[in-house]
């Protein structure tokens, strides 16, 4: 057992709709354990609590209400940073300033929820405790939509974007199939270097849609020449293609589809068109037939109204499991879900030493993806199918969804506020 | 009361998450009026109809839970075109054609949803009809989210849009907000010439967001350097600024603004930027800070899932008060919502003459848009607030919406099948 101190709370890197389950998740385990007095949130991340920003939450969700609001609420409440800690070697300024705080403010456990990056800080702010010998317990708790972090089964945020992504590209389906010209119509969807969200756009086909036609993942090496041919192959059977590409997709030799699409505007400026515009633009020369692309950009990182229940439930279990484990002893490390079966559908909450996370990636294994490079197997889907399962319950007021009041984000004066008073 | 006979039923132009909610209510009221034996869909519209492409309707749709999915599933069951009827005068063929199909299938009624070129088509069915003194009705039923339709108070469609929209720009302000550094972000949102829907990202403002920041429509005229002079003024405020612009804006001299964003590529085309691109690019070299845009695309005629209750009930009802119009004897006429008043919201539905309807367009009115050009006014946000009101239950199967079955729309093969049977 700790000695009664208190904590703090930072969210990094890109935001998902579950990063803020999990915060509540760490929220509802502290309140529940009571073993910390107050806890801090870092707002900015690492970054943030360097220039001294911070909010007492202890104060803020004091109701189980305010705590399930925070759960269904998109991206970061407490605001996030890109904020790479230099060595302490390089600056140990900083990892004073950081201690300090901690010292003054008695912290005796971080929580820090990000992906691959943010897991940097935590094996930093970890190393700098062991080697000073400070009473202080860092605990990673991960997200990204991009489910690209090894030694966890899958990521809390992906599930949600994977259900935006199904289920938006059912809508395009129904929205595609209208018109009795032939078309084609491409999705792009993010995912840089792991093609695991794109890969669930495969969830859209149900009995009466087959869309996408045709899947491509950054893992498998993308030839436009073979691109039409995949399409000219299925304008057989059906007037109108709908194909799923990651942003990230490359060539044998590793070059970005994407920058092939590279243009010059009106005022002279080089414009970087996205993987999709680019086969747009291919293919309507190809085909001369109607090509579109839709970019669904930010929307799936976002879109908490249509969240995965299975994945926001699972989020607040993991950041309970956190304060659980930091409560027991635990540092340096990072909570991990392991699946037991996928049908039913189990896991269980597992840490793992952080060093074998942080600034890792975890690419589609090829043999989940078919031959020709141009779908997924039946085992991706069995992998995928749970984790989209189940609908929250978002509450609505005037029409709009109910979500947390993020006034201390956006509004430029209002830690000036703070210091005044 | 018209001769017991049948009826036919057609969809065209471009979809929206409500025009089926009309298809359900006008198969609704024909089941409870028992006043037509059979009710047809033309497939695809009066194209499809000309092609001999219908389906048997009252086949289809035999039970109460199968109408009320068919009213919350997004774009056409029936499919579309975009066909505009020649004059009877210089192809008398065409009109022979549909007309026999009438005779044949002893057809007493056409109901037509769709938009302003829909509306061209009840116009010269009725045309046609008085000339030869056929006895048959044919009776428009409005839909568009661009909500431009003349004589009646919004449109079937406009209100589930503007609630995804709102829902949407809610979302992105959450998504935007979270990073400590200077940013824009332009949503650019359909509507080529009425800004209704652009307008409607208004209602994402709330106690803590005031996304957007600025507004900017077709109807009032577009300046670049006003725009920058708008952003800079913002700026002062508030780091991370949001935006939303009408794919349609123009500048005084009415030339587009996505027109001076056309680029060419890597394969030496011309490539039409998007008014959100364009913006984005200029701004880039304007301010030197981080500026993205983001185009909603066709995810906001399609996004079913979070539909707005009083957009589907009411397209519901206007397709039953069309049949109830047309055995009461209405011809060459569209249905109509006429707002009785705002709060308590109240709207009743009644016909006017197509002739005042057709191929005419309804723009916002310049009193409700502030008088510098980037916002609306409280009257057009009282318009808008009763329009988003009100969730509708979706089904959920496997994670994934349950919508109609629509296999016939894009199986090549699927009415080769019906005329070998």
């Amino acid at each position: 057992m700790l000695t009664r101190g208190n904590c703090i709370v930072g969210q990094s890197g890109g935001p998902t709709v579950a990063i803020n389950a999990s915060l509540s998740g760490v929220l509802q385990g502290i309140l529940e354990s009571e073993n910390y007095n107050s806890v801090y949130g870092m707002v900015n991340g690492i970054e943030g609590l360097l220039q001294g920003k911070y909010l007492n939450l202890s104060e803020t969700f004091t109701t189980q209400e305010s705590l399930d609001t925070l759960s269904i609420t998109p991206s970061m409440f407490l605001g996030s940073c890109r904020f790479k800690l230099p060595h302490y070697e390089v600056a140990p300024e900083v990892y004073e300033i950081l201690f300090k705080f901690f010292t003054t403010h008695n912290i005796t456990t971080v929580f820090y929820i990000g992906g691959n990056d943010s897991m940097d800080t935590v094996v930093k702010l970890s190393s700098y405790a062991k080697l000073k010998n400070f009473p202080i317990r860092i605990v990673g708790i991960p997200k990204t939509i991009d489910n690209d972090l090894p030694m966890t089964d899958h990521t809390p945020g992906f599930g949600s974007a994977a259900k935006f992504v199904a289920t938006t590209m059912l809508e395009i389906a129904h929205d595609t199939y209208i018109y009795n010209i032939p078309s084609v119509t491409i999705i792009e969807i993010m995912g840089r270097n792991a093609g695991w969200l794109t890969a669930s756009a495969a969830l859209a086909r149900t009995t009466y849609s087959c869309a996408p036609d045709l899947i491509y993942l950054p893992e498998a090496a993308f030839s436009l020449e073979q691109f039409v041919e995949d399409i000219k192959r299925v304008q057989k059977e059906r007037k109108n293609i709908i194909v799923a590409v990651s942003e990230g997709i490359k060539d044998a030799e590793g070059n970005y589809i994407s920058a092939t699409g590279t243009s010059v505007d009106a005022f002279g400026h080089k414009q970087l068109c996205g993987a999709g515009k680019t086969l747009e633009n291919y293919l309507k020369d190809q085909l001369g037939c109607k090509v579109r692309s839709v970019e669904l950009n930010v929307t799936q990182r976002c879109a908490a109204h249509v969240a995965s229940k299975t994945d926001i439930d699972e989020s607040v279990l993991i950041g309970k499991a956190a304060v659980q484990a930091a409560i027991d002893g635990l540092t340096a490390s990072m909570m991990c879900y392991n699946r037991i079966s996928d049908a039913p559908y189990q896991v269980e909450i597992v840490p793992h030493a952080i060093e074998d996370i942080a600034n890792k990636e975890r690419i589609i294994p090829r043999s989940w993806i078919n031959e020709a490079g141009n779908d997924v197997t039946e085992d991706m889907l069995t992998y995928l199918r749970p984790l989209i399962e189940g609908e929250t319950l978002v509450g609505y007021k005037n029409g709009l969804p109910i979500y947390c009041d993020i006034t201390h984000l956006h509004n430029k004066h209002f830690f000036e506020h703070l210091e005044e008073n």
